[in-house]
């Protein structure tokens, strides 16, 4: 069975960006920094077009994410400009460059409708006016037997897991403090939700965390 | 040279403490829940004079957060009744019982100026009015060669975390949500806390996230 999936780094006191996200800084100031972790890995590199870069023991949790996945739900504001930009002329495609490294169908939770945006190496964007419940409709469609990943921000994280809607969780806490920015597990409300801790994996500069929904 | 070590249990949310702290709750509603991983332990049930108990993965971070402390410092409301009590007349002594699980002096942060309470089995609560750093003084002056705790409650923690006066902290994650109450890392302001990944330990209902400050 398709599981949905969320994967995202975290700073030690909880933020996954930091304040003040702009243009300039897309996960906020000091933000960059929860992805330390990942950059200098030769599998992240591959997926970004580059060689070289290292193995540790991050690189079997890399692995793990990307294995298996058929689609991807994001945040408006993952996917381009903070707060505005040139959404209505179809000319941004993104952060993710012209190949981005999904390699499937990405779904961007958004109130502004537009057509797909199909890039190359097999990412397409999805605009979806409609909804949580609805974007994971559609994404699950698309992945099939595959699982769907929530790559971020926090509130696209937050609302499916309030919505009891995430089977698992993993948790990249960097130690670092942003001290402010846009928070995961925030406004949760009365959500039962029941975790289960899976496995721990400690790796240079990060600790990885994969929890389970009970349900 | 004597450390300055902050131990405490914390939710995959951030909290130390849930909403609404009482007499009848003095870790909030679903705090109790934090100390779910140490309860059961034979090392936990025998400080505090009980017999059985299991081991497990947490007993060796139960044994090194207790080896070689000479002191420790807390909030007021780790010590005694949220929001008042009986602290005038003296009859108050503690959450703990008759033989604290201490054995050391611990120096108890307040408002309320009043004389050491000296307990069974080697545990004396002193009272500082004048300041984390007083108290600090106090404690290392006791504890002599051998290290300071803070034991918490999250007041005290971010106060020492913020002053640059914490050189260790160990993180007990438990994989629930609290929702609300006193969060570790808030108010610390423009302090600029750098934290090095010391271990981790994964352990039953918990993982143990060890993190020493950086210079």
């Amino acid at each position: 069975m398709s599981k949905l999936k969320c994967d995202i780094s975290i700073s030690l006191d909880g933020f996954v960006a930091g304040p003040n996200q702009s243009e300039e800084y897309p996960l906020g100031e000091g933000g960059e920094d929860l992805h330390d972790w990942v950059v200098p890995l030769a599998a992240w590199r591959e997926a970004h077009g580059k060689e070289g870069g290292e193995e540790n023991a991050s690189t079997r949790v890399l692995d793990e994410a990307r294995e298996n996945v058929g689609a991807a739900l994001m945040g408006r504001n993952m996917f381009g400009p903070i707060g505005g930009g040139d959404w209505g002329d179809g000319e941004w495609k993104g952060w993710w460059g012209d190949n981005p490294p999904y390699h499937y169908p990405v779904f961007v939770l958004t109130h502004h409708p537009r057509e797909p945006v199909e890039m190359e190496g097999g990412t397409t964007f999805h605009f979806v006016t409609d909804g949580i419940e609805s974007a994971l409709d559609q994404a699950r469609e698309a992945a099939g037997d595959k699982n769907v990943m929530v790559w971020g921000g926090a509130d696209v994280a937050n609302q499916y897991l309030a919505a009891g809607l995430l089977d698992e969780m993993e948790l990249h806490v960097v130690p670092i403090l942003l001290g402010d920015g846009a928070r995961l597990f925030d406004n949760l409300g009365d959500a039962d939700v029941r975790l289960e801790q899976v496995r721990v994996i400690e790796a240079p500069g990060v600790t990885h965390l994969k929890y389970r929904r009970v349900r």
